[in-house]
């Protein structure tokens, strides 16, 4: 079966936001073993919409609409679909009465709009968002074809497509496609295609297609088969001769992060951590905390220190140092991860120092220039790096880097200079 | 006149990348007063990519697609543009130059495929690419339409545009489009547009119109004039308006962000600030950090203080506190607060503890219940806030409150409860 994506704003249209959710569902649909023909994005417009969605239902088995279910007048993605297929909305009473309560329980009064968003085609299935006030719908028109709206909100529309959407698409599928995604870092997409060439060029099923996102380098290899078992069992020696040429690059599979990969070994040996950033300023400690898996059972106290007296205070750095080498300096980096180690007892201390910019930078310490430090049994170690691409990206570059860094030595990888 | 944007690529079509291109196009077309119907996505797939050109070309005059133009063989797009205005491609002696120099240069065979990126239609107007080795062109059809064929990576597709097409489009240009963003924080998207939604409703030129993005609440004027000049003093009134019925939730314009409004506010003053983050975990931090303007004057240390130890260690919180209240308490938000000032010295402190989950939570004290403390001019300020939507959510929305609280204290701007 084939299926259309079709986001409906005049915000995506113009320009002012981007549309990760194309993505997300392209992703969704290629997996369940839909043939996607096309995206499109159509303003708040009726007409153009209407358009749309008919050239759509030309190829289309299945058409996706996401956004303009909210309550204003622009919103009519529902009214319009229902239109292309004939047919009336009429009040939904269970609907009705989730948004009734929600208007109560936040002591706000309801107006139309919000009943509008309890209206729908007669024919239709209904999905409920837990998330938000507008609820989705599956409309079936003739030929077995279907228009499906969800909500425009990213974390709206996703557990209503993963809860609800993709339970009914299941009754369509043929066979199965599953992917798996090998996660590098440290190794551009570049030379990462280069090592793996032969295994992309002769790929058929599986296939394997590389391709980069977020400082990362990605492999995915996906399989075509009658069952998912059948389809894992044929990933798996593709994954295990990739593995032999880029495995030490390769820090995770599929949804994994950085932060998940480490948290975990940090939690599962219950090693305790600190960390104490300059140049990233909370970033590396934000990302670590984001972990879902109890990190505050190894995670007691992280610091910025952002000033040299900072350094000194919590740090145990030398003013001699400081002053000698500057801040900015491996005597510095080194001195922060022996120092933190010592201030908190912390099996794992992670340090970085550096030149974000966009000033402060010089000839012989350009912005970008960081050095990132570990403590890790006993021993320091420090790195010495120099990113570009702006304060920003200078931030998440040395962020990644660093834990990274870490990651290969609490398992034994020689970090690459 | 009317564009329509198309992105080539099977990896764009099955969810592999985001296609930001799109964004970028749209943002930049209708600055330049085109109007925009549609935006696309299609495979490499000639069949499709023929049909969406041109039904493409019934509505649109121009069209401007992205990607496809790549040496191999799945690399269509500018042989299907020519094919849909029946034109047949020619070796372009200079673009061909350019090509062999740059395999000279960098000590590579040139194959048959990058020959293939030297051919263009007789009519186009080719279009040289120094980000890369695949030109663009702008190929002139009959009845005044175009096609405009662009590299996909962005860093060779924005300058191309930027630089080249831009001159050639603006001799289109009838009247320009000038849109003013206006930033709100606190006020959610339906409450915003409900208080100003006469504006919205009765907008033509200027038009006013909401939308939602990452928690925040955004109202954008547009004005289509002869002259920037003139559509700015069109804006100027309706934004007067909006300011007069909501100007306190109105944190910034256009492309400012939160962090950018503090921390211009707190340099320019130069007003001190510490920070103290359990539930945050040093997400407020690297967001103000992530200000250009010269943090490092006012900020010279951050905490996270993750435990119950490190919270009487750097904060001096009591124990007796922590005993009676426990760690998420108005009590102990209130002792982090004036403990952070008495450590630090700091003018301004800020703090959070609270329960981000998905563990942790209890009847009394559900994942979610945060407190949010600042300290400022010799009064602690406390505030209670329950937040939904998983641990990162929570994170991020405490965040988000704690820095526009900090941003109405300093302003002198009542916090809502």
């Amino acid at each position: 079966m084939n299926a259309e994506i079709m986001a409906v704003g005049t915000e995506l249209l113009l320009g002012d936001i981007v549309n990760t959710n194309a993505q997300y569902l392209a992703k969704e649909l290629a997996l369940l073993g839909f043939g996607i023909y096309r995206q499109t994005t159509v303003g708040d417009n009726e007409v153009r919409l209407e358009i749309a969605l008919k050239e759509a239902l030309k190829e289309a088995d299945i058409v996706i609409t996401t956004g303009g279910l909210g309550p204003t007048p622009d919103d009519i993605t529902k009214e319009i679909s229902a239109k292309v297929f004939s047919q009336e909305l009429v009040l939904h009473e269970p609907s009705y009465k989730v948004i009734e309560t929600y208007f109560r329980n936040n002591a706000r009064a309801m107006e139309n709009g919000n009943q509008k968003q309890a209206m729908f085609p007669a024919s239709a299935i209904v999905l409920d968002n837990p998330n938000g006030t507008a609820p989705g719908c599956i409309i079936v028109g003739p030929e077995n074809k279907f228009i499906i709206n969800l909500p425009g909100p990213p974390r709206e529309m996703k557990p209503m497509f993963e809860n609800k959407v993709k339970p009914f698409l299941l009754q369509f599928m043929e066979h199965t496609i599953i992917s798996k995604t090998l996660r590098c870092i440290g190794l551009g997409e570049w030379d990462m295609a280069t090592r793996v060439k032969d295994l992309i060029d002769s790929s058929e099923n599986p296939t394997v297609a590389p391709y980069a996102k977020d400082g990362e380098s990605i492999l995915r290899i996906t399989a075509r088969a009658k069952t998912e078992e059948e389809a894992r069992m044929m990933i798996a020696p593709v994954e295990e001769e990739i593995r032999r040429r880029i495995g030490e690059y390769i820090y995770g599979i599929d949804e994994d992060t950085l932060e998940d990969v480490i948290g975990r070994e940090l939690v599962s040996h219950n090693k305790s951590i600190a960390i104490a950033e300059s140049v990233t300023g909370g970033m590396i400690a934000s990302r670590l905390l984001s972990f879902e898996g109890g990190m505050s059972k190894v995670l007691k106290e992280a610091f910025v220190t952002y000033s040299d007296e900072s350094k000194m205070k919590y740090l145990g750095v030398k003013e001699e140092t400081l002053r000698s080498f500057g801040a900015v300096s491996e005597e510095t980096a080194k001195e922060m991860a022996q120092g933190l180690h010592e201030a908190t007892g912390s099996e794992v201390c992670l340090v970085t120092t550096g030149i974000a910019g966009p000033t402060g930078g010089s000839e012989e310490k350009p912005v970008g220039l960081v050095y990132i430090g570990i403590y890790l049994d006993g021993s320091v170690h420090v790195w010495k790096r120099y990113f570009t691409g702006g304060r920003e990206r200078i931030r998440i570059r040395t962020t990644i880097a660093a834990l990274d860094y870490l990651r290969r030595l609490m398992n034994g990888i020689e970090v690459i200079e």
